[in-house]
């Protein structure tokens, strides 16, 4: 690994120790055979479908947190951008702008973990670049990721596809991720076994992306389900009503809630998937879902109604209380 | 616009703050008829060639400077990886990491000039993302470009087609836009008229990739000729021998230089290509670069000849001397 055990500006000046740096560790841990750190732009295998793109940057802090880190999330994250769209992830880019000061040590273990995450998923990380900023400048790491996967099929799917009477399924327990991040903060003094579900929707989503009755799936990240479903409200001018008895939250992410006075439907996931299917298929998908392990508390959580486009949330005690879009930040930032 | 002057954190959570941000900025810029900012994944059309990718983070400080600003910056940078490695740009992806108390106006005018250098690009942005870092975490902006292009021609271009004998040839003059970025720093005191040369390469690249004898091409950004030149070498193992009277660098360059005692060879250039071409053809690339605006300077300044793998510049007065890959930091941060 590279000699120096901090990172300095010279690890961004295209120079010896930016060579050094970038084939220590970026390297090392991401190799395959389409990866190479002196091109400019990666030749990619001609797509057997429809190609897909999509980017996400990552800012989590702190850069490591039970049951994943920031490397495993960007590489997770645009697989899933992708998975939710029907699309198999096939290549990915990785671009790190790291702080100068940063430990090559935590580094190292960020990008080995963000490999891993790679190799799980398929798809290989092809083009990169890293900058790095002056201390002060930079929250340590940030990462963002571009994914470019294929799809068969050109079934539609999409917000647009949403109608009056489908349901509502979740594929998972929902906000361990928001819980557990805000746990490994040691600004709040709070402790937890909790991890972060942190991991792909590949499976989940191939498994039913071609069901004629799957009109659209979201992974519900940065706002959690509440998000996802004020979108869904808005983009069809709907009701949407999700039922608090459905919605699988674990007893550990409700206690932080409340503790910390925020509310669990907001917290972020990141293996979980939301789908809105046609009511004649939604036990199929669920049933579907169920029969991988990462979606056997796969649930139904909610439908949608003509009605004014709102998210209802049904109460346990049969009432009902609206759950808004996000307006001022309730919540630390957690993605 | 959106109603608040300054970036807060809360443009970041995923509601109604970050909704508005992006359909008030970045989909008022980037409108294309392949963008949907509510969309996960975006579809793209099937490819006619080989499809390529790239990725290229922008960490500029300042954010705007004679010339150009990290919008134009960040979509010209991408565009020209792609356009270097023989293809043509279709698609990019835009990822904004932006500072809690960035003004609002700003990033507005940023955009727009991102916008505006992917429309005289021809290629679309397709994807997105937005994160808000905390006050003091981040340098007001970063951002972080993908390109996805395609290449018609299976024509291997790259270092291991460099060979002793072949030619180099910059397209213009060198160096502008790290002197005009250094130049834009209040630290300095420096006061010129030098604008970056911050644009598209891709008529040049397109003009002369097909041409038998192009081996390589690739634009002098972070680290300038000079680096180029030690890649060709390190690559080849063969010694680089630029020529000091040839290599085209402005007198204010020069003298912005000979002021904060730096090494013209390492600054960066944000719109020219050096290409490495057998001895056979490099005057028709040379002629055909003079045929455009953007390469009416264009020169062949030196070439590859067996010996050690280093670079010797040819000075004026008869002598040479190396030009090292760099070592620490010799320059501000610049790109």
């Amino acid at each position: 690994m590279t000699a120096d055990r901090t990172i300095r500006l010279a690890h961004g000046n295209g120079g010896r120790f930016m060579r050094e740096l970038i084939r220590d560790v970026f390297e090392v841990h991401l190799r395959n055979p389409d990866l190479d750190v002196a091109a400019d732009a990666a030749p990619l295998a001609t797509f057997d479908g429809i190609p897909y793109v999509t980017s996400d940057g990552f800012t989590v802090q702190p850069l490591e947190f039970p049951g994943g880190d920031i490397g495993s999330l960007a590489i997770n994250g645009t697989i899933n951008d992708l998975a939710v769209a029907g699309a198999i992830p096939q290549y990915l880019t990785l671009s790190a702008i790291i702080e100068e000061g940063f430990e090559v040590a935590q580094l190292d273990r960020i990008v080995a973990s963000a490999g891993q995450a790679a190799r799980e998923s398929g798809a290989r990380v092809v083009a990169g670049d890293t900058k790095v900023v002056p201390s002060g400048q930079g929250g340590g790491l940030y990462l963002v990721t571009t994914g470019v996967g294929y799809r068969n099929s050109a079934r539609e799917l999409g917000l647009s596809q949403v109608q009056a009477g489908d349901l509502i399924i979740a594929s998972g327990p929902l906000g361990d991720h928001g819980a557990a991040v805000i746990l490994a903060r040691e600004e709040f003094g709070l402790e937890g076994d909790l991890r972060s579900d942190c991991g792909p929707v590949l499976e989940l989503t191939q498994a039913v992306s071609e069901y004629e009755g799957v009109r659209f799936m979201r992974d519900p990240t940065r706002g959690g389900v509440a998000t996802v479903a004020n979108e869904i409200a808005r983009a069809t001018s709907c009701e949407v009503r999700l039922r608090e008895l459905k919605l699988p939250i674990r007893d550990a992410v409700r206690s932080v809630c409340e503790i910390l006075g925020f509310e669990p439907y907001y917290l972020a996931s990141e293996g979980r998937v939301i789908a809105v299917v046609s009511p004649e298929q939604a036990v199929d998908v669920t049933a579907a879902w169920r029969s991988f392990e990462n979606g056997r508390n796969a649930e139904i959580v909610g439908e949608i109604v003509a009605g004014p486009p709102r998210v209802v949330l049904e109460t346990r005690v049969s009432g009902w209380r609206i759950l808004d879009e996000l307006e001022d930040d309730p919540l630390p930032r957690i993605c």
